[in-house]
């Protein structure tokens, strides 16, 4: 397959155009987003949804939340990640496909119907995780485009992807939201280096490979004009385009962040090799297999899944 | 002399009131400031005045800053900091007495004015320094209380000085600006830990005695409501309390902080030996000879000192 968006090859990093439209034949009249609503993702690569879930709501998916990393505290499969200077669990991988309430929620109406809409087609669960992310201590990520890993280590051929941040914690401008640059997903960062084999087992933590450089992520903002912060009330769902720049600082606060994670990818963009000539990640970071369009489901989140239809 | 506030001695950390007044025998008679001013100062430990400085005084500081890191970049005396991982300057101490651009600032109405009418007298500068903040991989810097460090590793008797920030670059929520808790002045965090010699050349990096507890900071957090960030245009000026809870995220946005910092102490509350049984730090860190009140001076900081009558 022809390789659209090549990186970690050249000694240079360089900046090109997307090669993909952003909004995939998808109209106002094709789900819940409006004009406005599309015409804002376009133009900056995100849509911030404040509680799109209730307070009702949030409650029922913290104790979820909860309940799934009590359950796994003392595991030691692959797909839990632990804090590295304590034991806490800090994400729990593969959710929708391993906890009942997780793959209830990954087929929710609410966010499927957005993730449709913006992909123009049927999609599925390409990544799934909850968060918990400790306060005081808490570390930041650095910049990153997501695809330029989807694509490279998991062999995600087009961009047609979209992360779905379900925010269980207030966020505020001081305890580490994500940040995101406008505009930045119209470009592609070409990164240097070469991917070793089992990067993903470093990269979780702290990310080398696949990493823009300065001048890139100057000539980002200086397009884009400002860093946007995914602030805002627990229950808020952020979007963002599988190429958006994005990253966060640190928290010193003593305020905790917790979130539940779901990557839509298209029907019609199911992964490949990956293009990085590495074998492919583990199932729990790119589902590759079983793969089926998700039905999009109307239910009540604080009602029982037994009293369901 | 009577320890009014011991720390590092005990096994346990806690909390205590201030002993001493917020703001000393003023009023809103005494100097610039007016009385919501002052109330705002008594209620939050601080004061954000945005624009304090014109940009074309704003232009000149920058330059000066440059200047006089330029330098000292050749230069390994102990007042000059740098990055740990490069060899880029990051700050210079002692300024006010090393660098007659800066000595003069130190003096300038503006702002010894307000530390005048804060403290109650007249005031001369314990500690100073200019400091350039890298964007990209730029360090927070842990909660903690000026005051803690300054009574137990300078001798600092009583709570009766303020920190003035003269802000260079914009700060915004996302590079890195300094956060407050309001109202934590109002409360003295006893630290564990006893304090070793030499402290100051680890913790100028990074802090780890004089460090307060988890439980403590959610406390103040809880009694303060929230945390404020000194975000604001290049030329606004910061005053802090020197026991005002304060600290720092990381910043991984290319904007660099830079800031003009001067510690302003009361006359009357001049150095004595250091609560934590150690030799003092030196000179540069914490001013304790050829003590004199400074004479506030009106002049225009963009003209060259030579125009000076």
């Amino acid at each position: 397959m022809l390789d659209l968006y090549p990186s970690r090859v050249k000694e240079n990093p360089s900046i090109t155009k997307r090669k993909d439209p952003v909004i995939h034949n998808s109209t106002s009249q094709d789900g819940p987003l409006n004009k406005n609503d599309l015409d804002f993702y376009e133009e900056n690569g995100y849509l911030l949804f404040p509680n799109l879930f209730s307070s009702e709501e949030v409650e029922v998916l913290q104790n979820e939340l909860k309940r799934n990393m009590d359950e796994n505290k003392a595991s030691n499969e692959p797909h839990i990640v632990r804090e590295a200077k304590s034991d806490q669990v800090r994400s729990v991988f593969d959710v929708h496909n391993n906890d009942e309430f997780f793959n209830r929620l990954s087929s929710h109406e609410r966010i499927v119907n957005i993730a449709q809409q913006l992909l123009g087609s049927q999609v599925y669960i390409n990544q799934s995780r909850i968060n918990l992310k400790p306060g005081f201590k808490g570390n930041g990520f650095y910049w990153h485009s997501d695809f330029e890993t989807w694509h490279m280590e998991d062999g995600m051929p087009n961009m047609r992807a979209v992360s779905c941040s379900i925010i269980l914690t207030d966020n505020y401008h001081y305890n580490g939201p994500l940040l995101l640059i406008p505009g930045s997903h119209h470009y592609y960062v070409q990164c240097i280096g070469e991917t070793p084999e089992n990067h993903f087992e470093q990269s979780l933590k702290m990310q080398n490979i696949g990493v823009p450089d300065n001048d890139s992520i100057n000539w980002l903002l200086e397009k884009g004009g400002r860093i946007d912060s995914a602030t805002g009330p627990a229950g808020s769902v952020l979007f963002f385009e599988s190429n958006t720049m994005h990253g966060s600082n640190s928290n010193i606060s003593p305020l905790p962040r917790s979130n539940a994670f779901f990557v839509f990818n298209s029907i019609e963009n199911k992964l490949v090799e990956p293009f990085a000539n590495i074998a492919p990640r583990p199932e729990f970071l790119a589902n590759r297999t079983n793969i089926k369009p998700i039905e999009p489901k109307s239910f009540d989140l604080t009602k029982k899944a037994f009293a369901l239809s």
